[in-house]
């Protein structure tokens, strides 16, 4: 059985306001909760239906009904588990390798398709620009499908980071040099632009490495990708020869 | 000024049964609402509240305020135009060239989304099985950028397709040959499976060519790709060399 105050609390968590204040998220469904509970996530309560979470302690669990799930889910067809986490002190970045930087990027689900991405790719470190959408707003960590619990995430001011960054900065423009003819390094610091603007014209500056996808086919009027799947093709033809 | 059976019927349009018993469907936004003009879609009605478009003529343009957009637009933002267009007729399928196929994919913006890849890497064709999301779904049609004008869809029974086709077939997997060490050919169909379940087991008994996109990285516990990232890479990995 919920208490208003834990109703209260949790739907609040759905506000990044919130999320900062109390400095807790909640993540929804039985995967991506146990990818977040073995990458040692502090739980906080967990809310399910089932008597699932043999390796939770009954005192941090709460059985709950499908009504009670229902008020406190984001979902419009809730899952069988909802859980509290802490959302855990950011660590350094880690500046060697492949970084992939986001530039104000809006959508939750293009964010937690490309954290998913980076998973795949074996990218260990995001870096957010303070614009982009919140990492640990729902809608997010459910697109990431787990991927949350393995990807070094940072907010940072993008500009100050790329300026200083010694590693060599990629950014794909209409008008750069064609990625599948570029010999492309095993490391450096890949930025992608916000969804309607692409990347802004302060960033712009600092990047020396112009790339761009071609388009192909006979008509040529596609205007642009969208950023997460522009994303996957160019993790893909950085990783695919190293 | 809006009447209730305008505000009625485009409200209407938001459901599948509807938008086949009118044969409408309605896009929103000055870009899409652009392209679809220019190929030749047929407008029914088109509901403004700036005076724009003037290749538009008087009589199927209704201006409008604010708060009557808000009453018929799907989004939660309502843009400043919105367009109702006849469905055209379903045309031919062209079978020769690359050929995306979709395996009851669910989610409008994954829909929209592959459209508009299949329009930047210059495929003609998207086949959807008759369990895929309708294309003319206000989220699909908003998620395509305006490349729904470009790319011929048709919804047919895939299984009696695939089985009947000279074409090779391709579909990834798990256990797939290496995408990046495969020699791809000009010509094929492609299929890409439900978000959830993958390629149902029924069309992958008809798939010869098994491709698995590699994971990189030393963790390797991500376990799929979004299926509109997937398929960003396989068509870039098809399109780069040809």
């Amino acid at each position: 059985m919920l208490s208003k105050n834990q109703i209260k609390l949790i739907t609040s968590l759905q506000q990044k306001k919130q999320r900062f204040a109390h400095q807790m998220f909640f993540a929804e469904g039985i995967k991506v909760i146990q990818e977040l509970l073995e990458s040692n996530f502090e739980l906080v309560n967990l809310y399910t239906i089932q008597n699932d979470f043999e390796q939770v302690s009954n005192d941090k669990k709460v059985l709950v009904d499908e009504s009670d799930l229902k008020k406190i889910s984001a979902l419009s067809t809730p899952n069988t588990c909802l859980a509290v986490f802490k959302i855990p002190v950011e660590k350094k970045i880690i500046e060697y390798g492949l970084i992939l930087a986001l530039d104000s990027i809006r959508d939750p689900g293009n964010l937690g398709t490309i954290l998913r991405l980076c998973d795949w790719f074996g990218i260990g470190q995001l870096i957010c620009s303070k614009e982009t959408v919140d990492i640990y707003n729902p809608k997010v960590v459910q697109a990431t499908m787990g991927s949350i619990a393995r990807v070094n995430v940072n907010y940072i001011d993008l500009e100050t980071f790329v300026s200083q960054t010694k590693l060599p900065v990629f950014g794909t423009f209409m008008d750069g040099n064609n990625i599948y003819k570029t010999e492309l390094p095993q490391e450096g610091i890949i930025i992608m632009g916000n969804e309607a603007n692409g990347i802004s014209s302060e960033l712009e500056k600092l990047i020396k490495n112009r790339l761009t996808i071609p388009r192909f086919g006979t008509i040529q009027k596609a205007e642009s990708l969208n950023v997460a799947t522009a994303a996957a093709i160019i993790l893909s033809e950085f990783s695919r020869n190293n």
